[in-house]
């Protein structure tokens, strides 16, 4: 039997704070990968997204208030790895004609990251009974969503083949 | 231009020591999850996928050995900061009616790092002809997506219910 309150609410909180410190790292992020990525669409891409990200960003505080709790990050480690191993990338295949095929698995390692969060937070969400954060939480899922399909047709279209040239 | 020869084929190399690395973790972290878990049906998936976990080690090991490279691991921070978050909830919510909840969503974002790695390696592993790769890689990313689905079951059917009452 549990022996404490600790409920989803608390679940809830902790993991959009989790999710919120992710973002912004990303938003920093993101920039450097558009300036590494050689493929002008797939910089363009990059850039797109970054921008979007801010726009995450305002939707979690707008979630931080609906729930009446502080917008506070905490350290997410999951993604500092993400993008520690995106920046091994970016120097080992610096100047390599794998680097674009690098640099879009490391962005669909942020983003499934983040699709695993999002989904989690709806769903709660909607267990909690918040029905304008279920609407926020859903719209950035979508988003991510699209920008890992993105990536994928980006990597098919040819930037793994200029990779194994 | 491309000032160095480093081509798709180190980069799945590399790529496939990270997820090597992670499936390995993943062996030990999941019977530890399922001990954790107070739902039997969430403790008998996560002993099921650490069961399938050790497959996918094996079915690595096969890829090492069509590329002829050595199968050797490479530290993977993204898994390890995955792993510790949810060793945090393990910890944080001992006891607590939202620790289900909380597993399967670290369970959930365990699979989609694995998805996002699988699905790179898949891509690349097309690219560069090794065709009986590309199976392999396939089978261990349809059972990734398959524990993902089935975690979302178990969240919905409730899991979550039950960690906000």
């Amino acid at each position: 039997m549990p022996t404490t309150e600790k409920a989803l609410d608390d679940l809830f909180y902790e993991t959009l704070r989790d999710i919120y410190y992710a973002e912004k790292q990303l938003v920093k992020t993101l920039p450097k990968m558009a300036k590494a990525a050689q493929d002008p669409k797939l910089k363009a891409g990059f850039e797109e997204h970054a921008q979007q990200t801010e726009g995450h960003v305002e939707r979690l505080e707008r979630v931080f208030e609906i729930i009446n709790r502080p917008a506070r990050a905490k350290t997410c480690d999951a993604i500092l790895g993400i993008i520690e191993e995106g920046k091994s990338i970016i120097e080992d295949f610096d100047g390599a004609i794998a680097l674009d095929a690098g640099l879009i698995a490391a962005g669909q390692a942020a983003e499934h990251y983040e699709m695993a969060r999002y989904g989690s937070l709806k769903a709660w969400a909607q267990q909690l009974g918040y029905s304008e954060a279920v609407k926020l939480l859903d719209q950035t899922l979508n988003e991510e969503k699209q920008t890992d399909q993105k990536l994928t047709q980006l990597a098919e279209g040819g930037d793994n083949a200029k990779a194994a040239a």
